[in-house]
């Protein structure tokens, strides 16, 4: 059997493992907290490497950030990780090949080769988190774009000016569909600034009526931004994953789409690759673009 | 030199004419009505197909309406065609090839191929017309979907259920970009229930204010929901054709859209193709896939 060490970079910590090409986690995940600098990623990624260098046949990374369409360097929106991470030089780090990609991207792919979407050529991973990540498959092939970062979720769902969005721009579906978006739905409708999410689903549980219905125009509103991309991208199914996708009614949202959509019916899945579909994805990619 | 007969086939007219392998069409394009029934339809094709058989390699049919994946069958969508057209048999209609597309794909292909967006790999086409068509191009290849209808430009552009579309849905992209979305957004501002696109556009050109303002408002709306596109395809250029990509001015929405665009600054074209590029790109396109 062989092994690909699968390396997943986030904001606040960093996972790796031997995966094989199937996709399977050999041993255990290891976890360290992230560096607050570009250089101790670095040199913290060499040592990971060092450790598993002969036994691996590559090296596959999800990161956060937009990766280029060679898969060797990040290139912009890492919000979360520190200034210069956008230098490192991934090929340097190894003798061996170095893989990278996108985070979202990577779960996209596992999701794709052994998780909800498995066989759906043309699909849609939606992660609700604190923000909105987005990865999309075409003809069972990454959507990239011409520079690599295609696949952000940020496109109109108002044209009032309600929410500035984390990109700059008004009223983007992230700033609707995500957590933090959910928060703000909440704070309108229950007049309550101080309100959390975790707060909401409780009050929501134990039959508060305004928190109930911040969920509902909450998953309304992914339903809505889901309808879009389905007009747009006819794709056989949406995955969603991310912290918050537990609170989705998937079948409802699928009624609701598949009662307006324009080009055929779709499905609506919760994602089944779990947490490391990350580091998995990366691998399971890797092995076909390497 | 060898020759297709391109054929367009709209709600109003059916267009014909011989067309090279690099898109020159050969003498005129022939025009007749669309006649009022499939049965008809079907039988004026015949004769058209009848009288260039014996000069031609195959057929290539722009459409309205959605296309399969096979090239061959009309889907969906035909708003503007009789019941029945759906179920035309196109290869019945020769013993030669006959490769079918849907006319606002042929048109984004000619772009492609010999117009605005020549050589951009990643690239959309927006119709404005009296609603708003779109073809989609990801690494130099149409965006089809799983069906064949992929590209329909129906996503939200506001929350509020202020415009019904065309489709069903309340408040997509065409009923804001469209002629018929100026000619609504100028409903609204000018307070003139009874106002034309044509009187909009007059009546700004002779200096008022709240039709000038209605126009800055839908140029505004169309940089939006291309903004958002942006984001989610990366594409190289937006090319922006039909009747009423005259009065948008090109620059001022590709400076809007850079400004906030998270993926990579992008181009926004005219067409430059022209009239018959339905015909000459379903010509340019079947010569690739048949």
């Amino acid at each position: 059997m062989n092994f690909a060490l699968g390396i997943d970079i986030g904001g606040t910590k960093i996972s790796y493992a031997l995966i094989d090409n199937n996709g399977f986690i050999k041993n255990d995940v290891q976890k360290v907290s992230t560096p607050k600098t570009a250089r101790e990623i670095e040199s913290m990624l060499k040592n990971i490497i060092l450790k598993y260098e002969n036994q691996i046949e590559f090296i596959a990374i999800a990161t956060a950030g937009t990766v280029n369409n060679e898969n060797d360097k990040v290139i912009g929106s890492t919000a979360n990780l520190p200034i210069g991470y956008k230098d490192i030089d991934f090929l340097s780090l190894s003798e061996k090949k170095v893989f990278v990609e996108n985070d979202a991207n990577c779960a996209a792919w596992a999701e794709y080769k052994i998780g909800a979407s498995i066989n759906c050529k043309n699909s849609i991973m939606l992660t609700l988190g604190t923000g909105v990540g987005g990865g999309i498959i075409i003809n069972g092939k990454l959507l990239k774009g011409k520079s690599g970062g295609a696949g952000e979720m940020h496109f109109l769902m108002s044209r009032n000016k309600s929410r500035r969005c984390t990109c700059g721009a008004w009223d983007c579906f992230e700033a609707y569909a995500s957590g933090n978006g959910l928060r703000q739905t909440a704070v309108e409708i229950c007049k309550d600034e101080n309100i959390t999410t975790y707060d909401i689903i409780e009050r929501a549980n134990n039959g508060d009526v305004d928190c109930q219905k911040s969920l509902e125009v909450w998953q309304n509103d992914i339903a809505l931004g889901i309808l879009g991309l389905a007009n747009l991208f006819d794709p056989d199914c949406f995955v969603l994953s991310g912290s918050m996708e537990k609170f989705v009614d998937v079948e409802k949202i699928e009624k609701f789409v598949n009662s307006f959509v324009l080009t055929s019916p779709t499905k609506v899945y919760h994602a089944k690759a779990g947490n490391y579909s990350g580091m998995i994805g990366a691998v399971l990619l890797g092995n076909e673009l390497i």
